[in-house]
C-alpha cells in the first residue's frame, strides 16, 4: 500500500480503550479535525500498553501514512510505557528539559502540593531526537518525531491534554505542509424529514454539481454538511455562499443554524436579541430541557428558570394546574400541559414558556396513550397553543426526542414572531 | 507475532467512523463483552469502506488473532463493500438465502411498506461458504467464516443491529470455545480520593493477592474493578465474597454501589425503601440533578419534582427566599442555598431537599468567589445543613460535578438516618 498525499493514521494506546472501559472519543475529534485541514485519516489502530504492539504499529504505520499521531500511553504510572517505547523504537534516549521541568513543577505548586511526587519527575524528560510539545493544561509532554517523509506525533490519551495539543502545536504544523484548502460548512435544518427536505431542493449531483453534501438525519431534522475543494479560503468561501443562497430560497424556513450551533444556544440568543425571558414547565423530561439551556453561557440573561413537576402534586402546588382538570383529561393531555405552560408563565412573568407533559416509559403507557405519548405547550403573554407527539424510543431516547423537540418548537415561535 | 490463546480483533468498516462524524462505541461495547467471557481484544482497527484496505486488514487480522469481529459496510448503499470484499478474500459467491428472504420481506411488510426498494433483495444474498448470521432486528445479515484456527465474523455497524448478533450469536459460539470463566465486579466508591482509599486498604498486591484490581477514579469517587480467574463461576464468586469482605471491612462508608449501578439508582432506592419523597432546588446546576433522578424509571414514585430557579427573581418568587440574603450574602453563600432547601422542603412537604447554588462559569467568577464556586444544602424536616466545595472545570464539568456531589451528599444523608 503506497502512501497517499499527506493521509493520516491514528495510534491510541491503552489497556482500557481495548477493554471498552474507556470509549475512545479521541479518534473522532482527530478524525474531524483532519478532515477540517485537508487531511483524511486512512487507518486507526487501537492496541494495548504493550512495547511489542506498539513497535509493530508506529513501524506499519509510518510505512503507509505521512502522519501518525499516537495519543495515550504518557502518564507517571508504570502501564505507561509509550514515551520509552518511542526512544528506543527511535534510538534516541531520554533526557531533562528544563522547560518541561519548571512548567510541571509550577503545575503541582499552582494546585497547593508542597512537594511534587517523585514519579512526575519523569514528566520533565523528554526524548533528545524529538521537537517537544510542551503542555500547558497537564504534565505529559508531547513527542514531534520525523522519519523520512513522515511526521510523527506523540500526545498524551487525556482528551483535554490531546486536544490541547492539536489546537496549539500539531493543527498549525500541518497547516503549513497542506496545499490548497478543504471547507466544511454545515447548515441544520430541523422539524423536516430527509426525503420531504431533499424532495425541496432537488437532486443534489445537479443543484450542487461539483460539492460533496452528506445529509445527516437526527433527531430532530437533518444536518446538510457540505465539503468544499478549493485553491483558497476566500475561493471556497463563495462556492459555499452560491450553495448556502440555494438552500436558503428552497427550505429557509427549516434552517435553524450553521456548522455546530445547537438549537438551545439558537433559542437563547434569540431571545437576547428580543431581550425577552423564557421560563420551563417540565413533567417527563424531568429538567432536561432547563439544563439543555443552562448549558447555554450566558443563558442566566434570559432564563428565569423552570420546575421540574414531576408529580402531580408539584402541578397542583407550584403552576395552580386544576385537580379537575388532571382527574379528568389526566396529567398526560392538551388541557394540562396549557395549564402548565400558562401557570409558570404566570409564576414567573416570563414572556415565554414551554411546558411538556408525558409518558417516558418503560411502564405507565396504556392502549389510549402508549409510553412515548407527549403534549408540548408553549404560552405567551397573549396565546397559548400545544401539540401532540408520540415517540417512540426508550425512556432516556422519549426525553431526549421531547427536550428537542420542544426547543424546536420554541424557536419556530420565535422566529414566527419576528416575521410578524 | 504469534497467536495469543483466544485473543480477538476488532475491524470497523465506514467512512464515517475515520471523518469522526461516528464515534465508535460498537469497539467499547465488544471490548467489554469479549473480555466478560474470557477474551481479551489485541487489536482494534477502522478503516474506510475501500477493498485494498479491508482485504489488507482481514488478511493481517487473521495472521494474529483467533477471533475477528467486522462490524459495518453491510447496508444496501453502493458505499457497503463488505460482503462483496468478504466473498472476494475468501473466494466463494453469493447466493440467495431463502429464510433471509421472507426475513428482510416480512420486515418491510411490517413497517407498512406496499412494495421493498429493489436494492433491499441484496440483503437476501448471503456468501455461499459461510454460516449465516440471521438479522431479526434489521435487513443485513451476518456472516461467520472458519478459516485454519481462526473464526471471523461480519456484523452490521447499526449498534443495535451488532449488539443483537452479539447476544444471540457470536458469544453463544464463543462460549463453547473459552475454557474456565473470567468475572468481573466492580465496587464502586464516593467520596474519597484515590490515594486515601488505597491508604485504607493497603497493598493491592497483598491484600488482593492473585487478583488483579483496577482503580478507576472518576468525578467523585474510585470505581474498584476486581477481574477474577477461575475454573468456574462459583469459584470465581468464591474469590469475589471474600475480596468484597475486605473491601467492605476497611472502606465499607464510602462504597455506594455494586457493579454499574449509578448514585441516582441508589439514591432512587433508598428513598423507595424509606418510603420518603424528595425534592430539589437548583441554581448553577439548572435542572441537571432533576434530569439524573428522572433518568431512573420508577423515580416518579419518590421524586416530587424540582425548581430551576436560574434568577434571583426565581428564587424569592418560587423558593422564597429573603431579598436581604442574596443582597447581604449573595446568591452563592451558605445562607442563599439553606433557604433554597427549606424553601424547597416547605413548598412540597417532601422529606428531604436538595439545593445548589453556584458559579459554573465561564463568566461570573469573582476573587472572593472564583468560578467553581458551590454551596450544596440538603434538608429534612428536622435540620439542614450546607457545605462548601469548588470545582475548577468548565461550564458542563462544573454543573456535572455539582450534581453529583449534591446526590453524594443525599445518599451519605440517606445512609446516615438508616445507622441511627
Amino acid at each position: 500500500m503506497g502512501k497517499v498525499k499527506m493521509n493520516a493514521e491514528i495510534i491510541t494506546i491503552g489497556n482500557e480503550i481495548l477493554s471498552g472501559l474507556v470509549v475512545d472519543t479521541n479518534s473522532a475529534f482527530l478524525g474531524k479535525e483532519l478532515a477540517k485541514i485537508g487531511i483524511q485519516v486512512d487507518f486507526r489502530t487501537s492496541i494495548a500498553d504493550s512495547e511489542e504492539h506498539i513497535i509493530f504499529s508506529i513501524n506499519q504505520a509510518i510505512k503507509r501514512a505521512k502522519i501518525v499521531i499516537i495519543t495515550g500511553g504518557l502518564g507517571p504510572t508504570h502501564d505507561d510505557i509509550t514515551k520509552k517505547t518511542l526512544v528506543e523504537f527511535f534510538k534516541t534516549e531520554l533526557v531533562q528539559d528544563k522547560k518541561a521541568l519548571e512548567m510541571v513543577l509550577a503545575r503541582f505548586q499552582k494546585f497547593g502540593y508542597a512537594k511534587m511526587p517523585e514519579s512526575n519527575y519523569e514528566q520533565a524528560l523528554v526524548p533528545k531526537s524529538a521537537k517537544i510539545i510542551y503542555n500547558e493544561v497537564g504534565t505529559a509532554q508531547g513527542s514531534h518525531f520525523t522519519e523520512g517523509e513522515t511526521e510523527i506525533f506523540s500526545v498524551p490519551g487525556v482528551p483535554s491534554e490531546m486536544k490541547w495539543m492539536f489546537e496549539n502545536y500539531i493543527k498549525n504544523f500541518l497547516k503549513t505542509k497542506v496545499k490548497g484548502v478543504l471547507l466544511y460548512k454545515t447548515l441544520r435544518s430541523c422539524g423536516i424529514g430527509e426525503s420531504s427536505l431533499w424532495e425541496k431542493i432537488g437532486k443534489a449531483e445537479e443543484i450542487f454539481a461539483g460539492i460533496e453534501v452528506a445529509s445527516l438525519p437526527h433527531f430532530f431534522g437533518v444536518d446538510l454538511r457540505f465539503k468544499i475543494k478549493a485553491k483558497t479560503q476566500e475561493e471556497a468561501e463563495k462556492i459555499f455562499a452560491k450553495a448556502e443562497k440555494i438552500v436558503m430560497e428552497k427550505v429557509g424556513a427549516s434552517i435553524f443554524a450553521k456548522d455546530e450551533e445547537s438549537l438551545q444556544e439558537v433559542v437563547v440568543s434569540l431571545l437576547k436579541t428580543k431581550n425577552q425571558k423564557l421560563a420551563t414547565a417540565e413533567s417527563c423530561t424531568g429538567g432536561l430541557i432547563s439544563n439543555l439551556i443552562t448549558n447555554v453561557s450566558g443563558s442566566s440573561e434570559v432564563f428565569f428558570g423552570g420546575v421540574s413537576v414531576y408529580s402531580n402534586e408539584a402541578k397542583q402546588k407550584i403552576l395552580g394546574v386544576k385537580g379537575e382538570t388532571l382527574e379528568v383529561f389526566g396529567a398526560v393531555s392538551e388541557q394540562t400541559v396549557k395549564e402548565m405552560a400558562k401557570g409558570v408563565l404566570e409564576l414567573s412573568g416570563a414572556d415565554f414558556s414551554v411546558a411538556v407533559t408525558g409518558i417516558a416509559g418503560p411502564k405507565g403507557g396504556t392502549k389510549e396513550k402508549p409510553v412515548g405519548t407527549t403534549w408540548i405547550g408553549i404560552s405567551t403573554k397573549t396565546e397559548v397553543f400545544a401539540k401532540k407527539f408520540i415517540f417512540a424510543y426508550d425512556r432516556l431516547g422519549n426525553k431526549e426526542r421531547a427536550s428537542n423537540t420542544a426547543l424546536r418548537l420554541l424557536w419556530e415561535k420565535l422566529v414566527s414572531e419576528n416575521e410578524i
